[in-house]
């Protein structure tokens, strides 16, 4: 535990914004903070040498991934994730539980951004009760039952710094009686997840990786008020844990999300780092830092960078480089930007190698993107530490 | 001119294997070295940053691809082919006969490796005659008309170090009377491409790329030896280029490929580098630099790399990552290979990688090949400068 600590630097006189610094064996992590999606222990097209190069600070892995592929036991073998896929920056993985949720329910984000489940896609949540939850692998087809305990030996096995508890996260269109409910089971799943968490204190002995890690309780209560506030109560009285996230459903659309966000981390206090999960497009971010938010997670960045899109500092947020106006455009994506792809190519360049279905196009715009999200932090940090966070939000933008 | 040069500096007592040096206003290269294939400007899944720093000496490019998208004129604009793709070391362009000739009848590797045109696959090349190809694009459907002017023009545009002169790539199924046909029209396609090429010497007041470019000749003659044997005579006594390369049909297997080989370079002498078009497996390598090759290229490490096969040091010559036995090995593809590849990941997370398609696993197998090929030419550069070929290759193989 000496390892890690969580330190608030400068908080806003004007809003709940703050900046910090979180401490893990495996470095700092100064927040605000982006983490990157390494859902299946592999940043998308991109590699942790350039993911550092470019000022990355902190990345996450799915565990319903990496439980179904290769399995918990052979990335232990490895001596946990970090030296599996050559990262010794601070990880966190999560529980499992979003992701059996999200394939049986349709995301959080779906949600927020209007989209309904595609009907085609089969759903693979068999079964919710007390002990767990019952899926079928998208591998091979086997029923798996996930419990708090199996989650948590999981995420030992796996060894990122940062673990969190099991929980299930229930969509927006449930109601109000069924979120509570799941809420409760939750928060019994939790108190079970710390429980098998602490009893693995001498880890490392068992294991090949050092067992050094941390816990971040799961505020729950979907878009009810009420709800969250009980759930709020449960998490800073009940149990003890290193963070807090804010997760569940955040509503049906972007203003519903921030409305939640802001009732929730209003009462989160100062005592954890606080991660918002799912969340952090740019134009999101701004407002969110305000509600206190210390970690953002999103697959956008790299998401993005698949479809041809490349992160820009305008309200709309990203062009198309795949759009006919950039084939003569000799200068690069942001003339200011100090990345390698907007340092050494042309958006000529980048449309052309889209144009030709040359992988080198979204690798190019992955640099791009995960050094834009890094270097948007790191000025919403500096903006919080002279707290003029609507100035540098209005230089921002172009 | 005085920024190019060739130079022998050690040649075997026992075969015609020498070490050389290639002079180039973007750098020196070692020679025999192997040429990578940067098909449309780009490699495949690869920065150049990356080829720079696995050793990577000299790019080529494809001048019927670039030609069609996105066009010789905005590469121009640029400043020329290395601004454009970001690549200061030295590169070179082939004339565009080759891909419309392979587009037609087959490539000269398909025969080697007994492979079938695809019948289904759509011919576009349309007709030949004295002026120069008619050929259909892949792009458009349009109609286009490729000369010894035209070709030429193009790569004065693109701006590689070294071009080469166009010509026809006859087939190997071709009789004797067709090949000594069209290699009497290649020689005189290489008359004008030679004069276009020399019309332009003050090309940079016109075009952004400097026009400080060497021409490559092709020896012409199919698998005939007295054809061949013509086509040497013009290419030392009629015209006179940097550089020479070994082009056409090189016969429907491995055997007769060296066979033609030997007997044309034997007569090849010292005076130019002499390259071998499209072949370089590892291990036709080491055969083919005792008859004298000082340039290979191929496209086989990086596509090997997309179909997960890894470069090894056996006579197999690779391993496929995709294998089940890969999934539990904790060891590199190669403990001795000092590739980052090597020194950072598993064969059990490449496996991984493979099985969860993530693109990342093919970044990291093309790093090992690229850095493999440029490992094994100074290996063999090596071995030349201490005439101990035949040992060093005993070794090679594991």
């Amino acid at each position: 535990m000496p390892n890690f600590s969580w330190q608030i630097k400068y908080s806003s006189k004007k809003s709940l914004a703050r900046t910090g610094e979180i401490k893990t064996p495996h470095g700092i992590i100064d927040t605000p903070a982006f983490i990157f999606c390494g859902t299946k222990a592999a940043l998308k097209s991109f590699s942790t040498i350039e993911a550092k190069l470019n000022n990355t600070q902190i990345i996450l892995s799915n565990t319903y991934h990496l439980m179904l592929q290769p399995g918990s036991k052979i990335i232990a073998k490895h001596g946990g994730i970090h030296k599996f896929m050559n990262w010794d920056g601070p990880m966190l993985t999560d529980s499992g539980g979003f992701q059996i949720f999200s394939l049986g329910y349709g995301s959080v984000a779906d949600e927020i951004k209007g989209r309904s489940l595609n009907t085609k896609r089969k759903k693979t949540l068999i079964k919710i009760d007390e002990e767990g939850t019952l899926f079928k692998s998208y591998i091979d087809g086997n029923y798996i039952l996930l419990t708090p305990e199996k989650s948590i030996e999981i995420q030992r096995d796996l060894g990122a710094d940062f673990l969190l508890v099991f929980d299930e996260c229930t969509p927006f269109h449930v109601e109000k009686n069924y979120t509570a409910k799941a809420m409760h089971r939750s928060h019994r799943w939790a108190m079970r997840s710390i429980n098998r968490f602490n009893a693995k204190i001498s880890y490392k002995s068992e294991h090949g990786s050092s067992g050094n890690q941390q816990i971040y309780g799961i505020i729950q209560g979907g878009v009810y008020q009420d709800l969250r506030e009980e759930s709020i109560d449960f998490n800073l009285s009940t149990i003890k844990t290193f963070g807090l996230a804010i997760g569940g459903s955040l509503g049906s659309s972007k203003e519903e999300m921030h409305k939640v966000v802001k009732f929730t981390s209003r009462k989160l206090g100062q005592l954890h780092p606080i991660h918002l999960l799912g969340i952090g497009e740019p134009n999101d971010i701004w407002k969110l830092v305000k509600d206190g938010i210390d970690t953002f997670d999103c697959v956008s960045p790299t998401r993005l960078a698949r479809h041809g899109a490349a992160l820009v500092r305008t309200k709309l947020g990203k062009i198309n480089i795949n759009n006919s106006i950039y084939q003569s455009k000799l200068e690069p994506i942001d003339k200011e930007c100090k990345c390698s792809t907007c340092k050494n190519y042309s958006l000529a360049y980048l449309h052309h190698l889209f144009k030709s279905d040359e992988l080198l196009g979204l690798q190019l715009l992955n640099v791009h993107n995960v050094y834009f999200m890094n270097h948007l932090m790191k000025k919403i940090r500096e903006a919080i530490k002279y707290d003029k966070l609507e100035d540098e939000e209005k230089n921002w933008f172009k």
